[in-house]
């Protein structure tokens, strides 16, 4: 008999919804604009559409499984899941962007998601026409499946590294796959454990006796008939991870296995059928930009995760109430109608007003940040079309650093929003501990976030170094080189913060966000050029300076798009606030940079922290509209402290009574464990007919 | 048919094994002195004693299902060991020092936990000797067992506020026992979903028409024949969590439900059985002194968490080995005797060491600072024996604050291992993953890090108020009131490092964290007695002012222990150089405080920092020995990345042939999910007898 709660209990007064409305009702703005404003008509627009087609799908519509199944079962439904999907889509016509919007709704990582966002990719911008027909067109209509291996099991980032040989035979027109070595097995590969057929490989390509490094192949890999893995293959699922366990990351290990010459990714570079001859690729710049859009999109991706993670903790928060904020003690009218003090909502304890709201400020950042990245990418496309590169440096090693910056942002927040949550955090029915695990390898994949920032640094270094030496001139300037020879200009500048007034100028913080990235930048230029400090022992400094410029980019795009031109509704003045929340908090968590620079006096510091406290207070009133203008659905956060209506209670319950422990009066284990424990004092018992010890 | 790996591949040269090998004989001392320096011989060798029953025991010995199952199995699983456990203990007779040491081994939350932390401890602590005899004594052979209910489903920190109410009944001389709503559910409690058939329970005693407020009571909830829980009771899971899953902690619900008179824990307060009325318990500050053994275990604890998690990182960063550093490329003997140029061990690159020594350094800081604690419990309860309770308030303040940032440290630290391992710290088989998850709790109960944080604020004000009142002399002086005094008298000081070996003079790096927490302390009073700033606005001062008063706790514990008297073996040195990594990365960390202090000056915190790298490369040499000497074997570690041999990428091979889904050619789902789809495209195929596409 499962067990059920007593449903004429409610919660302690003051219930949540009512908690909730209070503080809609006190927000300066109407959050419906915001939505409109952040999002635009057509996106919302198909969002509802696709939203209503989920919830109301068999298959995609209910997620209350998710929390309380091993991996087995959660595999088995992800695997449904992808195979629903992909018949929607057909259904529904649904584009790239739409098909997105649903996988980002349904919220759970595919065993299929490596076929559409690199193997499909790989084939359509490495392949010759041939190779399309032949791969391409059958993995559009997923009759193949496919993923993309290039990690090995000892080999990561450096992809030079990679051992799997791939030797050109002319006798049969083949190339032979082998892995030399335990650590040469493909290691951590998307969809490769159990789903895909196929496979682009990224193997050294050897012919003619000579090692031409990694080439990428694309390869069959499991039987068509019965998906039996082919012979010199062997494959398989690399096990549990602490997230992400609904997609079969995988292993493969080759052994004297035979691929076609069809085989060998050839638009680029190429190996001669008969004789072996193998012909270098031209130098491609155009990469580059597209690297430059994949990050556009992680950092707006960072937007919604840290926007996600508040949504959640500031509703809760709102919700939850706990002791009494002694100065301020919150009252509710009794039935009565006298005035009771009721215990506090932690949100007006300033301790998570300072934990939470600047996540917030986070999320707009990143928003802004991202759209402008979506521009320069546009406007930097153009300009290589007509030949001109003089953006793509500066573009490319700054969307580095932003990748490394905005997920390990992402990341965190979370995991705070769920401390934030107190005991009930550690639930997962929070809807932040899986989300905290399915999100985590981002920081990870797509460029490791310590590694990416030496691309950042290197060319921030180089671009300090070319300044003086006279090679940058009014026509090849840019944000960077700007910022940097301002800097240089008056290298003993110091802040003119005077009053709290001037921690609400917008460009007085962006000077020094521009002082603090540049002084950084010259002090490791001096250690590396002058005192002759390896790149390696730099490697502290060289993360710091990608992580001020970084935070520069966003202070500064922050605050171009908040106070330069009018926004609809009330919307100006509460983002402004927002944007002087994120300057400031950012400004206090990295303090010790402004004042080792000598840019911060000790004095300023201490203000900034004061005012600091002030800000957040009048960002307040406003937090749950700001986190409500992001629009998440109940479906999509899955969650029993964050949902719309602030039934915290009664959702934590609901869920709880679905714990398969709980379907039984008496839970497996007992009879075998427990019972002979208890028994054996059975000779000392007096009980009654009910079971109870009689005293 | 299981998937194999091939037997004969063998990872890349050069091997694991020889790395960490070569690591070992670099250290500059015998990590086996250092063993005995931490733990003791008395303690080594229990723990060899018990690790042996252990590993050969058939239950407890394998924990090799742990990173494959779902809640179900491993609930199950863990109640078996659970009773294994209790076996074992009555079989060699283990005492309580000797049954925690099985359990930090066997290394697994359990349903029996707070039977045996929380349930007899207070049936001791708080039951008269009819409560001893009737439940005590039951509860020691297991014969019932017990859990602590107190948090409730709205209600955590703030015991006030609890809602459960027990109202005394003459008539009857029971207590009725009522859920007045569902936030008054009991929620979190260790045991109570499936194991316990009695509970301690927190409840608001009313008699005679008055709340006395959160009393706690013995009460049985389960028949002891076959344990149906007792009509009145509604009880059960809470459901998964983002950890402790082979726990289950349950809620409890009450409706009428009559407790017998004996069911108070009556030692220190009780209610007249015939008219029910309450006498009030004498104050007793005994207990606070039980608080700071509590927690001066939990230092101690943390230290081990920040040494294994340290262990793993370390041991596999010296055998991963990715990229070369330009500067110092890494070279081997080839088998034909010529050097030749390998990949460099991540160990060698600033950045990981930047991001893993400071955790070894703060597990010795918690090593020294715990021992301390546990000197002046004895201490302290020795004064109090004598009526002298002058120590209690500074040691409780002490012991709140340090409970918080050693957690803090310790879940921190875990993450951030996992994370310095690249991508296969994601896996679980990192033996990082569960371990967080485990752990992670810690932060929230035995008092929520940041609350607990206003307890030492609070005391630390009031010490400053009370130097300013002139009413703390030499006789009633404490460590804390010396530096508050030392500061008050010179707060204009500055910080006197003039070159790099100054930043080498513990005593002078001790003077600074002296210097900052004074500061700190007095401009909260300021803020708080002249401006008028509320105690909420104040409160990430507060947090912040606590944290640097239990660093200054850790410097100078540390510094104290290693400088001060010699050292076994060649031990000294290298733990003097630990000790001041301490220092200089927690000074380096909290920079700002320094500097906004006006006592660093910026130049003086560059200095700190490029010192800070060359520490830290002095270390180098012994890391891998300085974890070594933490000793945790490897059934403890349960880590294919982590273990003493260095057979890395052979382990997770083996753990990975281990995993469900590789026990079949193909997949379960295939059938259902992928088979239609790849077949709707049969009729373009052309495929050979072994299901390949001819091409």
């Amino acid at each position: 008999m499962p067990v059920q709660f007593p449903k004429h209990l409610k919660p302690i007064e003051p219930q949540g919804t009512a908690l909730l409305q209070q503080e809609r009702n006190n927000a300066t703005f109407n959050s419906n604009d915001l939505t409109q404003f952040i999002y635009g008509d057509d996106y919302l627009k198909s969002k509802n559409r696709i939203l209503q087609i989920l919830q109301a799908d068999p298959i995609l519509g209910d997620k209350s499984h998710r929390y309380y199944n091993g991996r087995d079962v959660r595999f088995k439904k992800s695997l449904a899941a992808a195979n629903r999907l992909v018949e929607l889509t057909r259904i529904h016509e649904w584009n790239d962007q739409e098909f997105g919007i649903a996988e980002f709704l349904f919220d759970e990582p595919s065993p299929f998601r490596l076929h559409r966002s690199m193997f499909m990719p790989t084939l359509a911008n490495q392949g010759t026409e041939a190779q399309k027909k032949l791969y391409l067109e059958p993995a559009i209509r997923h009759e193949i499946i496919g993923c993309y291996a290039q990690t090995e099991l000892g080999h990561g980032s450096n992809v030079r590294g990679l051992e799997t040989t791939a030797t050109y035979q002319p006798e049969t027109q083949t190339f032979v796959f082998n892995s030399p070595t335990l650590t040469s097995s493909k290691w951590w590969i998307g969809g490769l454990g159990v789903a895909a057929n196929h496979a682009i490989v990224m193997a050294r390509l050897i012919s003619q006796d000579k090692d031409h490094g990694p080439h990428p192949f694309v390869v069959q890999i499991r039987n068509l008939e019965n998906h039996e893995p082919l012979e010199g293959v062997i494959v398989g699922d690399i096990g549990p991870k602490f997230g992400f366990n609904t997609v079969d990351n995988g292993f493969i290990l080759f052994k004297d296995f035979h691929v076609p010459h069809i085989g060998f990714l050839a638009r680029y570079s190429s190996i001669d059928k008969a004789t072996g001859e193998y012909k270098t690729p031209p130098n491609s710049k155009l990469a580059y930009g597209t690297m430059v859009f994949v990050r556009a999109n992680i950092v707006l991706e960072s937007r919604v995760v840290l926007a996600r993670a508040a949504t959640i903790a500031i509703r809760y928060s709102a919700v939850r109430s706990q002791g009494s904020n002694t100065s301020d003690p919150k009252k509710i009218t009794a039935p009565d109608g006298s005035m009771k003090t009721v215990e506090t909502p932690v949100l007006d304890y300033t301790m998570q007003q300072y934990r939470l709201f600047p996540i917030i400020a986070q999320a707009y950042a990143c928003h802004f940040t991202g759209q402008e990245m979506h521009r320069m990418y546009y406007e930097n496309q153009a300009k290589m079309e007509r030949g001109d590169y003089s953006y793509l440096a500066d573009l490319h090693a700054s969307s580095s650093g932003l990748k490394s910056l905005t997920t390990t942002l992402a990341v965190n927040a979370i995991e705070d929003c769920r401390r934030a949550c107190g005991g009930h955090g550690f639930s997962l029915f929070s809807g932040l501990g899986q989300f905290y695990q399915d999100y985590l390898p981002k920081v990870t994949w797509e460029g490791d976030n310590y590694l990416l920032t030496q691309q950042t640094s290197r060319y921030l270094l180089k671009t300090l170094r070319s300044i003086r030496l006279g090679k940058i001139s009014q026509k090849n300037s840019t944000f960077s080189s700007s910022y940097i020879s301002e800097y240089l200009s008056n290298p003993q500048a110091k802040c003119p913060f005077n009053s709290v007034q001037d921690l609400n100028n917008p460009e007085a913080l962006v000077s020094a966000f521009k002082f603090r990235a540049a002084f950084l930048i010259d002090k490791a230029v001096h250690a590396i050029d002058v005192d002759q400090i390896s790149w390696n022992d730099m490697l502290v400094d060289i993360y710091r300076i990608s992580r001020a410029h970084c935070q520069l980019l966003m202070v500064s795009n922050f605050v171009q798009a908040v106070f330069n031109n009018k926004k609809p509704g009330n919307l100006g003045p509460v983002l402004q606030r927002v944007a002087i929340l994120f300057c400031l908090s950012t400004l206090d968590q990295e303090a010790a940079d402004f004042l080792t620079s000598g840019y911060l006096a000790p004095e300023q510091a201490m203000m900034v922290k004061q005012h600091l406290i002030q800000i957040i207070k009048t960002i307040r009133p406003d937090v749950v509209a700001l986190v409500d203008a992001f629009d998440f659905p109940d479906y999509l956060l899955n969650s029993a402290l964050g949902e719309n209506n602030g039934d915290v209670y009664e959702k934590m319950v609901a869920m709880t009574e679905k714990e398969p422990m709980n379907q039984f009066k008496v839970a497996d284990g007992y009879q075998e464990f427990i019972r002979p424990l208890i028994h054996k004092g059975k000779d000392n018992w007096k009980l009654d007919k009910n079971g109870i010890a009689r005293l």
